[in-house]
Order: C-alpha cells, then structure tokens, then sequence
C-alpha cells in the first residue's frame, strides 16, 4: 500500500479563493498494478489562474484539478516504461494510477519529451501548456514584423512568453502588468519595447503614451476594463485572442463590471477580430510547440522565470498569491 | 443655375439626436458642367442608423451625410448618361454636381443594375447597402443549415433581411425586436423560427427559451448589454458578426454601460469569434450581393418592408424616430 495525499476542493469558490475552500486528505491505495496499468509519484504542480475557472466546472469534493509532472513509478504498460517523466491532469495529489483507456488520451497524459539539461519542471511552463498557449495563440493572432503587440498580465507564465516570441517575430511589443518592478523586469530582462503598470497613474493614458501609433495585436490574458481601453487603442483589422480573464475571476453571481460603451463601434469601425481560445485545440500538434520552443531556450532566445516553491500543501496558498499578482513567470509546487 | 436645397449637420450629436441639431439651407448653383461633370437630382435619401456614429466622424457644417438615390439630370461624362439612376454617397441634398475624379470610385457612387419592376428606391435597401450588409455579414458568420442564429434590431432593414436569407439557407432563426408588433410579424410574416420582444418581461430567460439549444452565430446590429446576454448564450465555436451598436448609440463620452463579467469566460471556453465588419469590404463582390439578393426577391423568396417619407425636410424626423424604434425594415425619405 501507498500512502497518498490529496489537496480536495472543498468549498465552491466564491470571490476570492481562501485556504478554506480546501483540505488535505491522505489515504491508502494498493501499488497492486492490473495490465496496462501505471502508478506515477507527483514531482511537480503547475499553477495558474485559469485553475479557479476551471475548477468551478466541477462539482466540489474532487481533488483539485491541475497539470502536474510525475514520475511513472511502477508499470506494466509498455508506452509508459517505470522511471519515464510524464505531463499529466492528474490534480493536486502524490500519486496516481492510472487505467490503460485514459492513457491513449494525449491531451490527458505524455510522455515528456528530451528537455536535455532543462528542469523537468519546464514541462509545465515554456516547454509545456504555457509555452504551448503562448506560441499557437500568438500564432492565431497573426502578429506581422513591425506591428505593434499588446499583452495583459505580461509578466506572467503566459505573457511573458508571447512577449519574448512576438519580440523574435519582429513585432514592437508592449506589456501590462502590475507593479513596476514587473514592467522593469519585462523591458530589462525581456527586452519587451515598453512595459505600463496598471496600477499606477491614469491607465489610458499611459496606454496611449506607449502605443503611440496604435494597436494591431492583442494578446488578452485578462479581461474586463483593462481589455476594453486596449481595444479602444486598435487600428483597422486589429486582431484580439482571449487566453485568460484574471480581471474577472472575483466575479459573483450577479456581479456587473463596467464596459465602454465605444467598443463595440470600434469592433465595427476598425473591422476587429476577436477570438477566444483553449489550447488544447491544438492538441495534434503539440510536440511542435514544444519543440519550437526548446530550440528557442536552447538558442538563447528565450528566457524564463519560474518560482519554485516548496511542498504539496503549499499549493493552495500558491494559487491564492499567484491571483493576487504576487509572483512573475511561471509558478509550480515541487511536490 | 438651380435651387439647392440641404440639410446641415449643425450641432453635434450628443446624445439622443434633436432636430435642432440641422439646420435647412437655400442655395444657387450653376447648371453648367466642365469636361466629365455630372449633375444629379436626388429622389430618394437612405435612412438609418449607423449615420450617426459616421457623422460623428465629421466636423459640423457639412452636409448631413447619407447615402441617396439620384437621376443625373446634365451630363458630360459618357459613362453616367443622362436619365440614369445612380446611387451615391451624396449626402441629404437636392442637387449634387460630381466631378470626374470621384466618379471613378464605386464605393462612392454607381449606376444602379437593372432592377426589373421593383423600385429604385431598393437601391438604397435590400438591393444596396442594406441588403449586402446581410448576405456579406451572414457570409462572413458562417452559418450552417441546422444552425441557430440569433439576430438583434431584427425588424430593421439589416435584420430582417440577414434572417430570410439565414432562413433560405436552412438555419433556425430567432430574431431580436423591441415590440410585440415587430415579433409577430418576423414570425408570421417572414418565417422566423421565432421572435423575443427584450422590451417586455426578463430578456435573458426569454431569449433561453427561444434557444433551448443554445447560439451558433449572433448577427449583431446593437452592442451593449443585450449582446452580451446573447453572446453568453453562444455555444462551442461560435461566431459573431458585429454590424451595429444602436444600442450604444445614444452614449456620451463619460458615460458607461454595463457588461456581465462572465462575457470572457464564454469567449475562452467556447472559443468563440467575433468580427466587426463595414459593408465596404466587400466593394469588389458589390453587384454580386444585389444580383443575388435580386434574384431571391424575383422568386418570392425575400420580402422586403420598405417605409417612405414624402419631403426632404422630413429626414432629420425620420432619423431620430428610426433611431426611437419606430420604425421596421428600410426607411427611405422621398425627395
């Protein structure tokens, strides 16, 4: 027998998300394998704000859902040998066992592949479902040399990703955040071309000061206000993808948040586009991304930042700061 | 020379449209034409609500802008003989004299096709601008036989005809009006699948029950919160087209409208796609949208409803009542 511990989602989220919303459980479960089964260890958590929106789908008393790497433990299937690295929705738990029909679901569970000398940890960030969301969504976007790019929540996992590949495509990119050390580190580190923090003086303006020849692309990671006084700085046919709503993921049941009311005229003047996307739409063609983006670390490229932090329980408390815009890059729990 | 007679945007609009925002004015011009000049006599002006957020592009003083259905009455120009009937952008005047270098350009003024026995006056609607608003914008959604299609301001020159050809192309068609009166007779009259007054009773449970399926596509000709309400509505891979913001079309600057914040959500998760178009991106298929349109008409397939204002003082009336929802299908004022 294995002793498992597992991170429930408790309580519905509702506003902001609260310790109390989850509990730990530890339990027993037979290492016992039938054919084509596999029992993998929990190496690291991925955590990102889209799991709050996510988990809401599910009914509460689940354990919590997010993409972790593991470590196959014991197998007795051959496309998952004992001692291979997987990507897997497994959610918030030591260990896993896993049943031969969710293990022909490439969306559900992979193996990684050869990060060379990268952390396995990567798997969940630049060389996995961030980095895959920033490199096919900045694709659907269609960013041409020389435009100008805008991305929300630019210091994060996501953002700070599309920045760095819109910068390699030649685009004039500029990120918002919100903190100036976040807006320092994306133009001193990331060489972005302009950085604004939200939080500081009169948004719009700010905006206007540092596009000031107007916006073609628009990477939105967060929603709501924010999104709306970018898209009033669009020009002719400016393209707008929908990765994220951070800015709305308070939200109640009844809640209203304000919107311009000139968007819509500027959607119809400007001949907008605007596409939401999840990125497992390009589940077939997964290992591309991954790959594209390994060679850009590899080259120098591509940085990445990723906060590490320590212990299965701290998962909770991760996403919580990581919604409160405490941390830049990516963020996961090593278990 | 000749008498001319013209509306002035005087005042800008702010706000609802009063008829002291024009002034009517008297003036002389010479008949007489250089090489390639021609002169026109309007018979009729188009009314409709996206004039207003287009003058609003322009400084006051001018003539108010619209399209209109005119006769060349003197001509120089071989390609415009005399006695043909022409649409063009010339604004709500009497009289207009074209130089040769703006009758070069088609999205500006035209020699309308063979129209058979139906009036010229089409010219400005279903067989115009109007009626290619429809067949390009449904084009530009995508809508699929078998696929729900929601339609907003559907009593409206625009909406009434994007939900019969939506109809023609075998889709389920539920319309958007702000009467009872206007409801019934989408459904009875022009077959709509049905109809929902958002004016009387909770908008969001009747637009539920009348698509217990959900939305594939959302025709949009109003923005604001009704959209919203539709869009969060739309199922996986939908596609908005937004032609209209008559909703916001009363809003100054200042001013904020509510939006429900679980509007990004719906664009992630359904991965959906919106596009603001203008009729003229598609100025090179121009006489394509009318032979079409015509064509449908001639087989009894398209109905069109067609109210007349006699008198060119009757414009700026026309225009604030159209804007009130008096009025469905095309307004024209006849000169």
């Amino acid at each position: 027998m294995i002793s498992r511990k597992r991170i429930i989602y408790s309580k519905e989220f509702v506003g902001e998300i609260q310790l109390t919303d989850f509990e730990i459980k530890t339990d027993e479960i037979s290492a016992d394998l039938t054919e084509n089964e596999i029992l993998c260890e929990a190496l690291y958590f991925g955590i990102d704000a889209g799991l709050k929106m996510q988990a809401q789908f599910y009914p509460t008393g689940i354990t919590m859902i997010s993409g972790q790497i593991a470590k196959v433990i014991e197998s007795r299937n051959n496309d998952f040998p004992k001692g291979s690295v997987v990507y897997g929705k497994f959610g918030w738990q030591s260990h896993t066992k896993l049943q031969p029909d969710v293990l022909t679901n490439k969306t559900f569970c992979y193996i990684l592949p050869d990060f060379g000398t990268h952390s396995v940890s990567l798997g969940l960030g630049c060389l996995g479902l961030t980095g895959n969301a920033a490199y096919f969504g900045l694709d659907l976007c269609g960013a041409k040399p020389g435009e100008t790019i805008v991305v929300s929540s630019a210091a994060g996992g996501v953002g700070n990703h599309v920045g760095q590949i819109a910068k390699i495509n030649g685009c004039r990119v500029v990120g918002i955040a919100g903190s100036d050390e976040k807006c320092k580190w994306l133009v001193d580190e990331l060489r972005f071309d302009d950085a604004v923090n939200y939080k500081s003086g009169l948004f719009p303006s700010k905006l206007l000061d540092a596009t000031p020849n107007g916006v073609d692309c628009y990477f939105d990671n967060v929603g709501g206000l924010l999104s709306n006084a970018v898209i009033l700085r669009m020009k002719q046919s400016g393209r707008i993808v929908v990765c994220g709503s951070l800015s709305v993921s308070n939200i109640k049941v009844g809640d209203k948040i304000p919107q311009m009311a000139e968007l819509s005229r500027n959607f119809i003047f400007h001949e907008l586009k605007m596409e939401g996307f999840v990125v497992w739409r390009w589940a077939n063609r997964w290992m591309e991304g991954i790959e594209r983006n390994l060679k850009w670390l590899d080259e120098g490229k591509l940085k990445y930042h990723e906060t590490i932090l320590e212990g299965l329980d701290k998962a909770p408390e991760a996403l919580i700061d990581l919604m409160k815009g405490k941390y830049s890059g990516r963020v996961v729990v090593k278990v």
